[in-house]
């Protein structure tokens, strides 16, 4: 039952995803992977979400794929579990809304896979991170793209290849979170984060988001090319004549959004 | 006038590039842009210029982009501000010196790109640094050329999608600067690691600032292939010659730097 | 004679490669290149070696490349010496097995190419860093693909321009070293982090390291597509059948490694 797995529930203008399998410790089976695709397609198709938050039920964020499932899987199905995992964490990056993931306890394999993947992170300082298949003889392959694209290579290195796990302040130094709180502070400190992305301009954001993966793959001078492009495109859309006259002006903005 | 709002001094053979438009705290008009590009251009045909230290003048290093420029621009205007930015910031890479920021107060968007762009950064500990377009509805997306390719994504997408400013221990930390300082030493701190640099053999520096944008975006076989041609070159050039010598006869060099 | 200036043993699963040039500072000549090639390519050859370790005799970890060599050499020469460094540096990524950098001292030039090569570093707390070719009149153009694939711009360039040596620390918290260890624990710390990733299955980690330096650099979406092939592969070896099954039952694995 996909349903029962996540939640979407949506506060104002911020979705809350909740991961809910937390007898499994997280664990990314199929159904839960179908789960958050279907939560965070219907994420990008709402105007009146300006960004999401990633929780999971549970003391552990998630223990990543459901190892029953990969022991009794043909190469087929294999393909289908890893390439559903794929397929969820492309999508984290390419819908419209910055993506907040709210760490509140170990992230192993896919789940350190999924707080690499989000645009933030926010992490109690008792949060860990792991990508231990070394020790199960599953190096974790598909989770080192989102994790060599978040920390230096020596970092990414030392998990994969010791399976050993890293705390919240290596996690921040290495650039695998973006925020550190108190655990007790945990829900409220990612709220904060998420309402204040969700304050600004829809529109503004998902045009930024979109262009930060599309130049971060693309040489300086391509890049440059295209964000100009991008920039003054962007800055002739309502909202950006909106909030510079009200910066000059030195009022509050109102935006109009995503339309 | 593109005279007054930059400066361009010589002390020895360290360029002292000033952006002298205080009461705008730093702004990066047209006019600015255009004076930097033609103090750059000047610094690069200068023989006798080794190292270029960009400085600015009150207590903000730049706050950007002109927003009533920007505000004013139709389609070609955004286009060309936007795109004499990217000329600007491409020009600090490929002139042959290296240039070194000095930051004494706060970097936002386009001045924050400044400080990610240059080949070093010396910032004062109460400097700041953010990508604040968000908050008035004009994303810094060409700013985040620079600062994606400086820092990790983490901390990217935290300046780019809250606006909120990092400090300076937090910016060298992730690599958006390269030393930090008391505000006292600033100057004289920069100064110092201009005059270090300038000391070197200019062909040699040139040599080597080139090949490392060059390398950058290679892959680390191409990158390998291209720097062995390059590492033997620069080895029968005149001034290795000479350092290699002085290094084992153990006497100063003489340099004959670029000709 | 090659064979005096590297040594390769084996502890159990482990390789031990030194070199042996304590006068000369751990100077890469082109001998001491060649003796690493060669030991390197007789570690990946053998079956029953699972991890390397590459150490050094005396108190410089490898002061780079032998200057004499280099002063001497005409232009064929020298892209047969910088040629052959680069050969060395991409056959330690290409092996097998996980190479382990054991720093003690200084690691400058080549010497810190090699370290910011090997797959992990643990360094002693004394340990230093260094690119000051930069000094000579000959920059640290083949060293520069490693370390700028290692650590950020900014911490690159601040070697690569000034010459100065960073502290172990200043090393990890950049990317440039995995561990750092007090000096007394160095060799018994780097044993025991080679002997954990010997005591996994060799089959897997020699999938899961070249998987590393392929999808490293590939575009995210290429990353994605080539990595759910090679993790439905491993997934189906015998090792990961046995690693997942031993995980469930919650028993020891028994490995069949490498084949």
């Amino acid at each position: 039952m996909a349903e029962a797995l996540v939640h979407l529930e949506v506060e104002d203008t911020v979705a809350v995803v909740t991961l809910n399998n937390p007898a499994k410790r997280g664990a990314l089976s199929m159904d839960a992977m179908k789960g958050l695709i279907e939560s965070f397609r219907q994420v990008a198709e709402r105007r009146d979400v300006h960004a999401a938050v990633l929780r999971s039920e549970g003391t552990v964020f998630s223990a990543g794929h459901d190892l029953g499932e990969v022991r009794n899987a043909d190469h087929d199905q294999l393909r289908r579990i890893f390439g559903t995992c794929a397929e969820l964490m492309q999508l984290i990056q390419r819908i419209p809304q910055p993506v907040i993931a709210q760490v509140q306890g170990l992230a192993t394999a896919a789940g350190c896979q999924l707080v690499a993947t989000c645009d933030l992170a926010v992490a109690a300082e008792t949060a860990g991170f792991a990508t231990p298949g070394v020790r199960i003889g599953l190096f974790c392959s598909t989770p080192m793209v989102a994790l060599t694209r978040a920390v230096d290579r020596k970092t990414a290195m030392k998990m994969l290849l010791t399976g050993e796990p890293i705390g919240a302040a290596e996690a921040r130094a290495q650039g695998l979170v973006s925020h550190v709180v108190a655990p007790e502070e945990l829900t409220e400190a990612t709220m904060a984060v998420a309402r204040r992305v969700a304050g600004f301009s829809s529109a503004t954001v998902s045009v930024g988001k979109r262009a930060f993966y599309e130049q971060a793959e693309l040489s300086t001078a391509e890049a440059y090319a295209h964000m100009v492009e991008v920039m003054a495109a962007n800055a002739l859309a309502p909202d950006a004549k909106e909030g510079i006259g009200a910066f000059l002006d030195k009022r509050e903005p109102v935006w109009q959004h995503r339309s």
